[in-house]
């Protein structure tokens, strides 16, 4: 059963190769990356390495999990809607990565957490102060990067970055505060979720074209179709967090629930009203007194996941992933490009959120 | 007995008022400062406004202890070596300070250090993510604070702003590193001051300017005006920091002998060979064992402040500040500037550098 929208009709006519698209997005980037991580100063660029994947805690050479490499894919596709070469978007694609990289860095310290990509924290690994520091070091680095291309644009594009970069920490901050709540309501969470993913997904669908010359209304725009593709990614990441398969998403079984997460299924149930509304309510307001939460069964939490479906949360949340997908490409209709860097667009949003159960 | 340069003749000449241009640099940069933290969403605002000391940790107005002003004082100075306005180097004035401040919320939490200016640190009050996240912040609305001039001077200035960033965080991993070895040598110890403290004084005192329209030349003369008044400075307080009055410091008394710090007079005491510097380094490597360091008597610092003297530390600590606060005033020579700046400038660096033990 599909949780997700359907693929567009644009891009199953045209058949966009969106492997080559985010092949080619890594492929430019990379190199780059791992110049910039490079300039940083010892023990830095050891522990930016390891915290890429490109070496094991040991330090030797390691095959690192670069992730899907949507951003950089988006970038460097946004440089062709100026009519610009993909290359112009690349120091903007690194610039990204190093400014997702430094959250990354910040808020697994910040949560305490232990494990991301199946390997140990940078926090946990090298301490919180190589945490901190390298963290640091990478959100300068991705302003450095621009701003030595020595161009108007540049500096348009870095204030653009700086803006996402201050929503990425609004997010974190609204995230923690949230946690300390008993009831976080709908436009909270998906404010939360806008700053934490939206906003650099906005910024990587722009900062190409924005490198490449393109106009503030033009950019504006492309913000747009990254904002909603990231609050649609969200949507569909916050149902796999809960119903998503264990041998697909590499979590436990309803990770999300496990964490007390308020993620949009819950705080939609919750808002809902009703009797099963109510009674999920009840319960998680239990649950969070609770001492023995952490020994509970899976029986328990998939009684709390089938509260969630019967309240609405997981309908209303699979419908908000297609009506933010939807929104996203409304906003492409907006802006003029050539019909094959369209149908790009349209093929990376429908990867973004169409993905397995 | 003086362990720092006389005054240099032109200020004494002039008698420029240093008090009235610390108080300009603060009046002017202050109320800017404060409407870009309350730009912060909360609960990071509050948190920003106590770092600052415009509140006390429940909340309350409190009469902040800002410092001596002299970054916001450089910075609008050097505006006017253009012969701009000196409101034309605010918002550099007010960059700065916002990164300086990332760097105190961020450091402190590293170093673990519980107090500053004779309140509780920030992660002491508001906890390690708060530390964490309002740092993080204050790096990215400095960046946001210039770019948003939209001039093509602001886009230079966040550059050499994001390069003297970078060096503040080489500075600390430098720092961190030095603390787990035994020795570090003079030029370690130079470059890592110079990181810390030069960088950003280098930035306070060029950004005014190129914010003014100044050249490239122009600007790198003004750095290194200010970066070698950061030597000199930190030179000054290294002395400060063994041989201080604890009355004037407001620290406890051999300071920076209690926290084993690695500064200039224990370095170059150690580099100096003979028979005082071996003895030191002895007893330093038995104190780095030493299990009951934490309650060693005021004799026995005292002995080991000794023994850096005899060894000839302090004295080439006295002279390398000289010698830094002369290179400082030579770098200006080499700008052209109305002679009213020029005196200015000088009688900062007097100020900066002549201070009481």
């Amino acid at each position: 059963m599909p949780t997700v929208p359907p693929a567009s009709t644009a891009a199953r006519e045209t058949a966009v190769d969106v492997t080559a698209l985010l092949e080619r997005g890594r492929t430019l980037s990379t190199p780059v990356l791992r110049a910039a991580v490079n300039r940083l100063a010892p023990p830095m660029d050891t522990v930016a390495a390891y915290h890429f994947g490109w070496i094991d805690a040991a330090g030797n050479p390691a095959e690192g999990d670069g992730g899907k490499a949507v951003r950089p894919a988006l970038a460097v596709l946004s440089a062709e809607v100026t009519g610009a070469a993909p290359e112009t978007g690349i120091p903007g694609a690194v610039a990204v990565e190093l400014v997702h990289n430094f959250s990354l860095l910040h808020d697994d310290l910040m949560d305490g957490d232990e494990q991301r990509r199946h390997r140990d924290t940078v926090w946990k690994v090298h301490g919180p102060a190589q945490a901190i520091l390298v963290g640091d070091a990478l959100m300068a680095l991705a302003n450095e990067l621009l701003l030595e291309l020595g161009t108007v644009e540049a500096g348009r594009a870095t204030r653009r970055l700086t803006a996402a970069t201050r929503a990425l920490i609004d997010g974190q901050a609204q995230d923690i505060s949230y946690e300390n709540r008993d009831r976080v309501s709908v436009e909270e969470c998906l404010e939360m979720e806008g700053n934490k993913t939206g906003a650099l997904l906005a910024c990587a669908s722009s900062i190409g074209a924005v490198l490449g010359g393109a106009d503030d209304r033009t950019a504006d725009a492309l913000e747009q179709y990254g904002y909603h593709l990231g609050l649609a990614f969200q949507a569909v990441d916050d149902l796999l967090g809960i119903w998503g398969d264990p041998d697909f998403t590499g979590k436990q079984t309803w990770s999300d629930l496990r964490q007390r997460k308020k993620s949009l299924p819950v705080v939609a149930a919750l808002a809902a009203g009703g009797p099963a509304s109510e009674k999920l309510g009840e319960i998680l307001a239990a649950d969070a007194l609770s001492s023995d939460f952490a020994n509970f069964s899976e029986e328990e939490f998939a009684a709390r996941a089938a509260l969630i479906e019967q309240a609405g949360g997981r309908e209303w949340t699979a419908e908000e992933a297609r009506r933010q997908h939807r929104v996203a490409l409304e906003a492409l209709d907006t802006v003029s490009m050539p019909d094959r860097v369209r149908d790009q667009f349209v093929a990376l949003a429908d990867f973004v959120v169409v993905r397995k159960r």
